[in-house]
């Protein structure tokens, strides 16, 4: 396999870098490599951390009205997931990397300290001024997978649950700009069309689209 | 809305640039914010071609066996997607990135001149040796979508499809590191459980790993 033998961190910027690995490719060739991270310093980047962490959490989460829902009453679970008017949690936010809006799921980095549950109910909140009543499913629906392995080691993980509460977006920050959209399907399948949308988002709302159960995948 | 007022590059790299957007946020404080983009030049990012058709695609396909196979032919799409061993085709390759290998589905960059389909066949046959027999869906499980908005402008698209042939990676690329694996159901599960995966793929994935129909979200 190919060798890694000299790591430059080429930029010094706040919130990502790029990185030049230089080495061998596995026919002796040489090889130079552009990385862009999160990671502030060599030592911090996926291949020398051994993180597997989730970087990041977005939240697929389906509205479950204004009142607190218990994701354990397993009832109202069943009849809000067959009803007509099912809806999504969904965002859209101006983002500089295309500077316009971009549809998404609630999401966002994991600060220090936090485990990916506590970042994906706190991002729910500040983002949508939902609550979040999460679900324990199978790790292998959740855990942390790179998000474009092309060109950075970032990985996101996902949370799946219930939001309830009222809308509003008292809470973004400062550099968020967010509307908060409950989509039902019809909702959704515009979007999808005609939107500019994550990936990750258009991924799973693949799940939410058809008639069915929009959780039945992680059964 | 935030206004961006200057964009410079600050790397010169081959296939990866940063580029610090600055202006203001909302609020009228100042904004920079660094992009990490395969455009080379400031007039090739996404903001200011709105190109939208995809960078790259992302195959995934069912593995229909050695002989020439043909999608039309609905009753034996049926009889393979019903079959109890079933398998989804992936790929295992090396990834500088990360410094080690990570579980993905067929996946590369559309060239000049190429559609996304040709793209999709054309790196399916270079990383497995397998043909592919794509799908037509509605527009809107295929369409690019932006990777990871919060640090680039790359998107991706996805083509369906039914590849068969016999798998081998002679056609592979100097810099490509790859084994093909036709995974089923126990396998994925396994790779998802235990591997490092990429983020469209384990998405993917969880549309195979059911015991229904594994491309019945496309209808």
């Amino acid at each position: 396999m190919a060798t890694i033998r000299r790591i430059h961190k080429i930029t010094d910027e706040k919130f990502l870098n790029m990185y030049i690995l230089e080495g061998e490719k596995k026919t002796g060739a040489p090889m130079r490599y552009q990385l862009a991270s999160r990671a502030g310093r060599v030592e911090d980047l996926k291949m020398k951390s051994q993180k597997k962490d989730a970087d990041a959490v977005i939240v697929y989460a389906l509205y479950a009205g204004e009142e607190a829902f218990d994701s354990k009453d397993e009832a109202a679970c069943q009849s809000l997931r067959e009803s007509a008017d099912l809806r999504v949690v969904m965002v859209r936010q101006y983002r500089a990397a295309v500077d316009s809006f971009v549809y998404e799921l609630p999401a966002g980095l994991v600060d220090p300290g936090e485990d990916m549950r506590q970042a994906a109910a706190r991002e729910t909140f500040e983002e949508t001024g939902l609550k979040l009543d999460i679900l324990d499913v199978d790790p292998i629906f959740e855990k942390a997978r790179f998000t474009t392995i092309g060109m950075t080691d970032e990985n996101n993980g996902i949370v799946y649950g219930y939001a309830y509460g009222l809308p509003d977006t008292a809470h973004e920050e400062d550099s968020e700009e967010i509307e908060v959209i409950l989509a039902d399907r019809k909702r959704v399948r515009e979007i999808l069309a005609k939107g500019k949308v994550s990936m990750p988002t258009a991924y799973q709302l693949m799940h939410f689209l058809g008639e069915g159960d929009p959780f039945a995948f992680l059964s």
